[in-house]
């Protein structure tokens, strides 16, 4: 079974009307709910060049209209923040959705957030890694004291707890294959990047399995991904409709810094093609054309959850609400 | 005019029930809009003794019950983040609430928090006020650059933006008169303690007003305070079952080391008896008793919206609701 998720952008443009896409995300988060999609993402930017919804209190409001779908903050920049506090935000979020939180955490890349929030950018994996041991002891144990290179804690007894025990399950985002050695060491699921070629994740898929063979761990049955998804009743549309979306979303990407992050075999995103992008990127088509898509990442690949970006900067409602509805009546179904 | 908030009480000993905890509050609130309080108070406190939920999530989560009262963090400890951080966590939650926060904010006083977050509380105030001026640069200007003693923005285009313009009032906490200081030169409105003395109150209410008039900067309409208040059909059942609850609460307080930061006319709360607390300090009786009760502080004081503290810790929900029930039907009419 391949499970589908939606993930909700909100980055818009600095004239737009937030308050109306808002609403129009909590209507998209509703017709999914009733589709049967099984999560809801959000990311996390800071000092983004329009506007920007936050995540966390963005699924907390959320949690009213997103029945069973898993809330998934995808991903928190988890270096920039103090631990006690990540722990904390997500345990409240986990109480208030019934135990609904997948804890999606990366290490960001932009150059302006490590400035605005004064960490060294070469300290972001160290930051994580600690951060999350700390994150992890004071949701499972009662009494904790922590003295790291980046976080201390003094000795104290703590009792606030996500509702899922020992805790939400840890999605690790890897864009760099440096990232999928550290999914495999500290998480409990692989989430993979949407800009990298079907080649490089089947051979980060391949490196993430061998490496939880060394360490001993299980080979969890859930890898995730997220991936860029417009689908359109028939190829012509979705072709000609798609294509300056596509185009534009893997832009902002390049211009903030993301296709350095990714391995050399995928790394030159912003100067291929609609063509190119396509073929091992993206997935652009009729619903016959993103079944055997889902399937080709499933099957090559082993992603068994997509969060499927279907709401683009500068994409109307209606073409979001098509999209969720091709996908819920068509896709879906097949999928199962 | 005398306005009545509800300050949810979000900590829980280590062995509650925190989600059925949590829908009493989202029943407590449903029962406080309908009778129309006019706001819904969530504190910040991180590594308490029991189980905490924390303001943002959870009144993220509450906008969709609580009307149009105002949301009110109150108070975030601002000297713990980033300023980027707070400020667009604040502005996804005016959007998503339709422009209803209330944005309260104080210095804090507990060392667990200082030293876990790794700020010299010694830097507190300072951090305060940078951290503010960097956050009402973002809200207000559309290029922000900045560089102070304690944080450091890069020249950065920023639109992300609360809903109310220019920004939510800004009301912040003063326990010391260092903080009716501050509050005067830096924010919207005073927002009171609980735990001090009437005199106290008056006191720094007139301070207060003496340097808005020396600074040349209007005096606001409006003045807050938090106020613990416990209500009940008779002044018998109140004053038999609302002891344990005044005395305990104190106790907490004062174990967190709160009641240093009050000026030394008020400091010694954790040593008086009941009958002390309730002649200065909280309101403890039935409807009468209460109307006159805040009448006496709006009239002496000049306060106008109270955040009435009804559900402490080991209280049962009926007896909130009995509060809420009773402050709604035979107070808020009395006060209008």
């Amino acid at each position: 079974m391949i499970k589908l998720g939606i993930f909700l952008n909100t980055n818009y443009e600095a004239d737009e009307n937030v308050v109306a896409r808002f609403r129009e995300a909590v209507e998209q988060v509703r017709l999914a709910r009733d589709y049967g999609f099984s999560s809801v993402c959000v990311g996390q930017h800071f000092l983004t060049e329009g506007q920007k919804l936050q995540p966390i209190p963005l699924l907390s409001r959320l949690a009213t209209e997103s029945g069973d779908m898993r809330l998934l903050p995808g991903i928190l920049l988890l270096p920039l923040f103090n631990p006690v506090y990540v722990a904390e935000e997500l345990a409240t979020l986990d109480v208030l959705s019934g135990g609904r939180v997948l804890f999606g955490i990366g290490v960001g890349y932009r150059d302006v957030e490590f400035e605005a929030f004064g960490v060294r950018k070469s300290d972001r994996a160290g930051r994580l890694e600690e951060s999350l041991e700390v994150i992890k002891r004071l949701w499972t144990e009662d009494e904790v004291a922590f003295e790291g290179r980046f976080f201390r804690i003094p000795k104290v007894e703590v009792h606030t707890r996500p509702l899922q025990r020992p805790h939400p399950p840890i999605w690790v985002a890897a864009q760099a294959d440096a990232g999928v050695r550290r999914a495999a060491r500290v998480g409990d699921v692989l989430f993979l990047n949407p800009q990298a070629r079907i080649s490089t994740l089947r051979d980060q898929a391949e490196l993430y399995r061998r490496i939880r063979r060394e360490l001993g761990r299980p080979i969890p049955d859930e890898m995730a991904c997220h991936k860029e998804v417009f689908i359109a009743p028939d190829m012509d549309t979705a072709l000609r409709e798609g294509k300056p979306f596509v185009e534009g979303k893997l832009r902002m990407y390049a211009r903030w810094g993301q296709a350095r992050e990714l391995p050399a075999t995928s790394a030159g995103f912003a100067d291929e093609g609609f063509d190119d992008l396509r073929r091992d990127r993206v997935i652009v088509g009729d619903p016959e054309h993103c079944i055997a898509e889902f399937r080709r990442y499933h099957d090559e690949v082993g992603i068994t959850h997509f969060s499927c970006v279907l709401n683009w900067p500068g994409m109307q409602n209606w073409q979001v609400i098509r999209s969720i509805q091709l996908l819920g009546e068509r896709v879906l179904p097949a999928l199962r």
